[in-house]
C-alpha cells in the first residue's frame, strides 16, 4: 500500500488486469540439472577469491581446501601450494585481511607423532556442493559435502595404509605475527575433547580478520564411522600422549587420531558446528547428519540449490558457456550472508540473524536486489536481521563478520537496502524500526568507532553539508551519504513523515557540496576535497618518503600509492569514478556536469579512457547512464564490451574479487539485460546476452524475457512490448517485473532511437 | 626515577638513611586471627549491597544467597524475602541495576517434580569466607565457602529426608521483562548437561545489567559427593523426565536432581567456574577443590584474606567495634575488581585480566589508594590489566563488568588510577603505553557510545574548554577532565613529554570555564551550565510534565527530580558538592571562590548546611580542604563527625551503596588519620581514630602511627614527628609513608595551630 504511494509520484497505474494475456512458450526443463551448470572454480584464480569448497545457499558452514594460511578462501590454485587441511568456514570472493578458517582436519597415513602434515594434489574436482582431491604421496582420495550446518568428509586410504588425521582447533587464516596487526586474525583459545571413540568436540576462539573485529567462537562436534584406536592430542604445539582433552586456556589444541589400517572402505567423518556451544553442535549434527550418507546430504544441497537456480531458465539457445556463467553467477550471490538464525551468541530475539555482510558497500547494488527477485522471504529475513542488529548494537553494518560489526568503507548503505526492500514492497518488515534504524546511522556520530560502523564524518556532514578534509574518505562518504538519504527519505516519504523526508531529500544533494568546476581530461566538474571553511584543497596528504602532500587530481587514485588504505580522499576509486556514482539523481549530475553533450562525452571519455574499473562497484551503474541522455543503445553496448572483454566461465573469469556476489550478480541482471537502480523500484533495461530467459516470482507468476532476433548481428533493441503493449521506455517499474508475462525485445543490427524519451527517474533536488 | 624528578618539585629530599631509626615498639600480635573480625553483614542493609557470601580477595567467583530476584547482591535482610537458591557469582556494594547472579542451585527436600523452589530462613550466619542458613519447613542446613574460581556446598537434610537440588542455568539477578530495558539483565542461552552420576557442566550465558554491557557466558563444572539417583531436566520451563542434556538453544535450562535420602551425612557439592570453557571449569575445580575438604577451602580463603588484613594492624586500645568496622573495611576494599587473569575470553595476552570495574567513578580515590599500600603488586596487575584493555578496545574502562566496558559516568578517571600508580612508583608498568592509553580518552571520541566509554562530549571540551550545554552531564565531565587532565600532564611531564605536559597542565584549569559568579546560601562562584557560544543557562531542561524548564540553582540535584538518571548538569550531585570537587587545584579553587575567608565559610555551610552528601564520592576529600587553608584541625573534626554518624559495624554500618569498597576504603583511611590525594603522592594527615596502627609495606618497611595522648578528651593533633623529627605540615609523602619508621602525634584537647603553613600541594594553573 505504503509502496503504491510511491510508485504513485513517478508512474501511471497500469491496468495490468485489462490485457489479454500473451502466449507464453511453454517453459522447457533443461537437459541438464541447472545445478551442473554451477562451476565453484569460476573466480577462484586472478583475484576472484571465491570459496570452491561446497555449500548451501546462505550457509553457515562453508568447508573447503586450505592451500594457503592467508588467501582468503584458503584456496589457491597453484600445484605447489600445499593443502594444510580442509577448515569449517570460509567467505567468498573477499579482499583484503582473510577471516576465519577454523577448525581444520587433514588426512595423513602414518603414525601420529608429529604435527603440521601437509600434501601437493595430485587432482582435484570441485562441483556444486561438492570437492574431492588426491593427494600426492598417499594417495589419499578426500571427498567433502556440506549440509547448512554440517559437513561431511570422505576419505580413501590406500588399502593397508594407516589412517590418520590431524584435527587442528587452534589454526586460522591469515593468523597475525606480532600483537594487534590490522586485518591480522588472533587464536583467542582453543579446546579439543575425545568424547568416545568415535566423537571428537571442541571449538575455536578467534579475533580480528579483515574487519578488525572482537572475538567470535566457533564450537564443533565432529563424529567419525569407524573407532579412533590412538589418539595423541596438543596443546600450544606440544604433543601429549595421554590427555584426551585440552581445555581451553588461551592457546592453540588439536589432536593426531590414528584409525588404524585402511581395509578397502573410506573414513569418514562427519562434523557439525555451532556458535553457541559444542552440545548444540551436536544437536546441529544430529539433525542434518544423522546417518552416514554422504550422498544424501550432497544431493539435499543440489537440491536446495535447484530450487534456487530454477527461479530463472535460460532459453534453449544459451550456450553452456553461459549457463554456467550465470548460474554460478546466481550461486555465488547466495553463498553470503550466512543464515545464523538460532546460533546468535550475542543476544536472543524472535528475529533472524545473518552474519558475513562482507560488505553491504559491495552488496547494496545487486546482490540483494537479485536475492529479492530470487527469494523475497529471504531477503526480508535479511533485513529484518539488520533491523535487529541496530536494535541492539546501535548501528546497521556495512561490514560483518565473527559476530561484530566493523569497517564502513564508504556510506551506511544498508540504508539504500532497506528502502530497496520498502519501494519493492517486501513484506515481513517493520519498516517504521527500520526507519528508526537508519536514522541511527543518520544522526549518531560513530566517534572513535567511524571505521567500525555509522557514518565517519558525520558531525561536519549534518553541519557543513559535506565531509571536510578533517576526515580520511571525505569524498567517498559525501557522495554515498546523499545516496543513503536519499533512501531514508523515500522510506520516510512512504511512511508520512513528511518533514523527515524533506529534510533527507534535501540532504541527498549535499554531493553537490564537494562538487567543484576543476578540468581534466576535457571533463569539467569533479568531487574534490575541500576543507571545514569551505575552501577547496589542490593537494592531499602523503605519506610517501619526501613528499608531505601530493597534488590531488580528478585521475587518480590516491589509495596505496600516496596515503594508507583507508585513509585516502576516495575510497578504492579515483574522481572520475565518484563523480559518476549518484544514482539517485543522474539528472542533477548530468546539469552539474555541464549539460547532455558534456556528459556524453565524459561518459565515454570514462570508458575509453581508462578510467573505468570493472572491478569496483561504485562503477557498477556507470554503463547505464547514457540512459538518462536516451540512449539505451550506448547502455547496451558499453554493458555488452564489458562482460565480454572480463568475464568467462573459466578460473579466472570473474575480474578482481566476487565480493561475497556483488560481481556475480552484476553479472546476472546484465545477461538478462535488467539492471535495478537499488533504492527505487526500477530496472533499467539493455540487450540481453542470453536470447530467452523466464523469472520465476514469488507470486506465482514469471516474466518471460524473448529478444526476438538475438544473434551477433542484431545487437541493439529497436522495440520492446510488456504483453503485448508498446513499451516506449528502456526501464520497467518493479511492479511491471512482479505482474509478470511477457517482455518482448525486437533485436536489431543498428541503434534505433528506442527508449529515447522517459528517461529512468531522477529526484528532484 | 622519573617519579623522583616529579616529587624534586613539590618537595625537598628527605634523606632518610641519614636519621637514627627511632625504637618502634613490637609488633603485637592481635588475640583472635584479623579475619574473624571481618564481619561480611556490615552493609548488607541501608543500600550497603555488599555481598555476604564468601570470597577471596579480588576472587572470580563470589557465590551467596539470592533472597531476591533483583536486589544487586541478591541479598536481602528482610525474614519474608525467600531464598531462590545460591548463584556463583556476585559484585559488590553497587547500585543501580543488579548484573550477575548466575548458575543458582537450591537445595530442597522431595520429589523432582516442580521448578522452582523456595524456602525462607530460619536462621543465618555469615563471616570471612563463609555463609550458613537453615531452611524453614524443611529444616536443611545449607552452608558455602569459596576459593577463588571454586565454590563449596554443604547441604545437610534431616535424616530420612529425600535430598534434591535444582541447579539452574537460566536464572539471573534483575532480569529484564520488555526487550532492550536499560540495565536490565537478558538470557542470551544457557546450557546444562548431567555428566556422569557425580557430575553436571553446562553454561550461562547473558547480557544487559547496569552497565548494559555485551554477552558474557560463565560456564561451570559440579561435582557431588553422592551419586544423582535421578534426573529431570528442563529448557524454556518445561521439565524433560529423559534428557540429561539440555544444549543451548537460546533458552533457560536447568535441572532437578534427586540423591535419594538422607543418611545422616552431608550433601556435597563443588563448582567451579570459567570464562572460557566448562571443560576449563573443570580444570578449575580440579585445581581449586581436588578433594571434599570444606574447612581446608575455608582455611586456605582465611589465609588469603589474613596475609592482606595483617598488613595493618591495630594498637592494643582498638575496640572490638573499630577492629570490625576496620578490618570488614579492608575486605569489602579488595573483593573487587574479579581477577580473571588466564580467564579472558576476548583476547590471549601475557598480560593480566581484571573484570567488575564497578566503577572506577567510585573507586579511583580512595580503593586503588589503598590496594596500592596493601598490595602494590595486585595494583600493578590492575593497572596491567586497565592498559591492556584499552589496547585491545581502544578506551579504558570506566565501569566494567561481564567482559565489557559500559557507563563512563564522570570523567575518564582510570588516567588517576595510572597517575597514581605513576607518582608512587609503581613498578611493572610501562608508563608510555599507560600515557598512551590516557591520550585516548583526552582526544578520541567516543561519540554514541559516549555512555560506554570514553569523555563524551570531549569534541566540546577540547575545542570551548568546557563541556557545554548541548551534552548531558556537562558539569561533572568538565570539572572531572579536568582532574584527568591533570593525571595525563603528571604523566607526561615524568615521562618527559614537554608539550604534552603543558597542554594538559593548561587543559587542567578548564574547571575554571564553567565557574560563574552566581550566589548562593553566601557562597559566590558555582560550577554551572552553559551553552556552546559562551553564555549561561539559568534553566535546566526537564522532562517532568508540565515543565519543559526548570530554574537550576547551585542547590539543586537535578536527576530523579526533573531529568532522567544520567540526563543532567551534574551526575548524582548538586553544584555545591562538584564546585568543591577539583582536588588536583585547591589553591585555585580557593582563589575563585573569593580566597580563604570566603572559602571557610563556604566549607562550614557545605557541611552544616545540609550540602554535604556522606555517599557520594565526589565529596570524599572535601572534609580535608581545611587543610588548604591551614586548619588541619577542622578536617579532623569534620572527618571524626562524619564515622561517628554514619559509620558504624552493623548491618546498617554503611552510609549508602559501598560501592565495591569505595566506602570502605573511605573509612580505613580515615581511621588511620591519612587520606590520599589520588593521582598525587601525598597523605593528608587527619586525627586517627585509633591510637595506634602499623602498616607494613612492600619492602619490608613499616609505618607505625602512633597517636600519643589518644582519647575522646584529645581530638585535636598538637604536634607531629616523623621518625623523631618534627613535622609541621599536615600530609606526609607517598616516599615518606614507604620509608616507614614512626609518625608520632600528639593529641591535645583543643586545636593548637599545627600544620598551619605548608598546605598540600596544588598544581599552578
Amino acid at each position: 500500500m505504503t509502496k503504491l504511494r510511491y510508485l504513485a509520484g513517478c508512474l501511471l497505474a497500469f491496468p495490468l488486469g485489462a490485457l489479454a494475456a500473451p502466449a507464453l512458450p511453454a517453459s522447457t526443463a533443461p537437459a541438464a540439472p541447472l545445478t551442473s551448470y554451477v562451476d565453484p572454480m569460476i573466480g577462484s584464480i586472478n583475484d576472484g577469491n571465491v570459496t570452491v569448497g561446497p555449500a548451501r545457499p546462505f550457509g553457515m558452514i562453508r568447508p573447503g581446501p586450505d592451500y594457503s594460511r592467508v588467501a582468503n578462501s584458503g584456496y589457491v590454485a597453484a600445484p605447489e601450494a600445499p593443502l594444510y587441511g580442509f577448515s569449517q568456514l570460509h567467505v567468498s570472493g573477499t579482499g583484503g585481511g582473510a577471516k576465519y578458517g577454523n577448525i581444520s582436519v587433514m588426512p595423513f597415513s602414518g603414525p601420529i607423532e608429529a604435527i603440521g602434515h601437509t600434501a601437493l594434489r595430485e587432482r582435484e574436482h570441485a562441483e556444486l556442493g561438492y570437492y574431492g582431491v588426491t593427494l600426492k604421496g598417499s594417495g589419499i582420495h578426500a571427498e567433502l559435502t556440506a549440509a547448512s550446518k554440517a559437513a561431511q568428509y570422505r576419505f580413501r586410504f590406500p588399502r593397508g595404509a594407516p589412517m590418520a588425521l590431524e584435527l587442528d582447533a587452534g589454526r586460522l587464516l591469515n593468523q597475525g605475527t606480532v600483537p594487534l596487526q590490522a586485518e591480522a586474525q588472533y587464536l583467542v583459545g582453543s579446546e579439543i575433547e575425545v568424547v568416545s571413540a568415535t566423537e571428537v568436540r571442541g571449538h575455536s576462539r578467534a579475533r580480528g580478520g579483515w574487519n578488525n573485529g572482537g572475538p567470535y567462537t566457533v564450537y564443533f562436534y565432529a563424529r567419525f564411522d569407524q573407532p579412533i584406536r590412538a589418539v595423541r592430542t596438543w596443546k600450544s604445539g606440544k604433543l601429549d600422549a595421554r590427555a584426551r582433552r585440552q581445555s581451553d586456556t588461551g592457546e592453540d589444541t588439536g589432536a593426531l587420531l590414528g584409525f588404524g589400517a585402511a581395509r578397502g572402505r573410506p573414513l569418514q567423518m562427519k562434523i557439525a558446528i555451532s556458535f553457541l556451544s559444542s552440545a548444540h553442535a551436536r544437536e546441529n549434527l544430529d539433525a542434518e547428519a544423522p546417518g552416514w550418507r554422504f550422498d544424501a546430504m550432497l544431493g539435499a544441497t543440489r537440491a536446495a540449490w535447484n530450487a534456487l537456480l530454477s527461479r530463472v531458465e535460460l532459453g534453449a539457445g544459451a550456450t553452456g558457456a553461459q549457463r554456467r556463467m550465470f548460474y554460478t553467477g546466481l550461486y555465488h550471490s547466495m553463498l553470503m550472508p550466512s543464515d545464523r538464525t538460532g546460533e546468535n551468541p550475542l543476544w536472543h530475539s524472535g528475529e533472524p540473524y545473518y552474519d558475513d555482510f562482507y560488505a553491504i558497500w559491495d552488496t547494496y547494488r545487486s546482490s540483494h536486489p537479485l536475492i529479492m527477485l530470487i527469494d523475497p522471504a529471504r531477503e526480508a529475513a535479511i533485513v529484518r536481521a539488520l533491523i535487529d542488529i541496530q536494535r541492539h548494537e546501535g548501528f546497521l553494518p556495512d561490514a560483518r563478520s565473527g559476530n561484530a560489526n566493523g569497517r564502513t568503507q564508504g556510506g551506511s548503505n544498508a540504508d539504500v537496502i532497506i528502502a530497496d526492500a520498502y519501494v519493492k514492497g517486501l513484506e515481513g518488515i517493520d519498516y517504521e524500526q527500520a526507519l528508526a534504524a537508519m536514522l541511527a546511522d543518520a544522526d549518531v556520530v560513530p566517534g572513535g568507532n567511524e571505521e567500525k560502523e555509522g557514518r565517519g564524518g558525520l558531525a561536519d556532514y549534518n553541519t557543513l553539508g559535506y565531509v571536510s578534509s578533517r576526515y580520511v574518505r571525505a569524498g567517498t562518504r559525501t557522495v554515498e551519504y546523499s545516496l543513503d538519504d536519499f533512501a531514508i527519505a523515500t522510506v520516510a516519504r512512504g511512511l508520512g513523515h513528511t518533514a523527515l523526508a524533506q529534510r533527507f531529500a534535501r540532504q541527498a544533494g549535499n554531493w553537490k557540496h564537494l562538487w567543484r568546476a576543476v578540468e581534466d581530461h576535457g571533463a569539467r566538474g569533479f568531487i574534490m576535497p575541500r576543507r571545514a571553511d569551505g575552501s577547496w584543497i589542490d593537494e592531499i596528504a602523503c605519506s610517501v618518503p619526501g613528499a608531505a602532500t601530493r597534488a590531488y587530481a580528478p585521475h587518480d587514485v590516491d589509495i596505496g600509492t600516496c596515503v594508507c588504505w583507508w585513509c585516502g580522499f576516495l575510497y578504492e576509486g579515483s574522481s572520475w569514478e565518484y563523480s559518476l556514482a549518484v544514482p539517485h539523481d543522474v539528472a542533477g549530475l548530468i546539469d552539474a556536469a555541464g549539460g547532455p553533450g558534456p556528459f556524453r562525452r565524459r561518459l565515454d571519455t570514462f570508458f575509453d579512457g581508462g578510467f573505468y574499473n570493472v572491478g569496483n562497484e561504485p562503477s557498477f551503474l556507470t554503463p547505464n547512464l547514457y540512459h538518462w541522455l536516451g540512449r539505451p543503445d550506448l547502455s547496451s553496448a558499453r554493458v555488452r564490451a564489458i562482460v565480454q572483454r572480463h568475464y568467462h566461465d573459466g578460473p579466472d573469469g570473474i575480474p578482481g574479487n566476487d565480493d561475497s556476489g556483488a560481481m556475480s550478480s552484476w553479472l546476472v541482471f546484465r545477461m538478462l539485460g535488467l539492471y535495478p537502480n537499488a533504492g527505487q523500484p526500477v530496472y533499467l533495461i539493455t540487450s540481453p546476452l542470453v536470447g530467452e530467459s523466464t523469472l520465476h516470482l514469488q507470486q506465482g507468476s514469471a516474466l518471460h524475457i524473448v529478444a526476438r532476433g538475438f544473434g551477433a548481428g542484431a545487437p541493439y533493441i529497436g522495440a520492446a512490448r510488456l504483453n503485448g503493449k508498446p513499451l516506449a521506455r528502456a526501464w520497467i517499474t518493479h511492479q511491471e517485473l512482479e505482474g509478470g508475462g511477457l517482455l518482448e525485445l525486437d533485436m536489431v543490427a543498428a541503434a534505433s532511437g528506442w527508449g529515447a524519451g522517459a528517461p529512468p527517474p531522477s529526484m528532484s533536488p
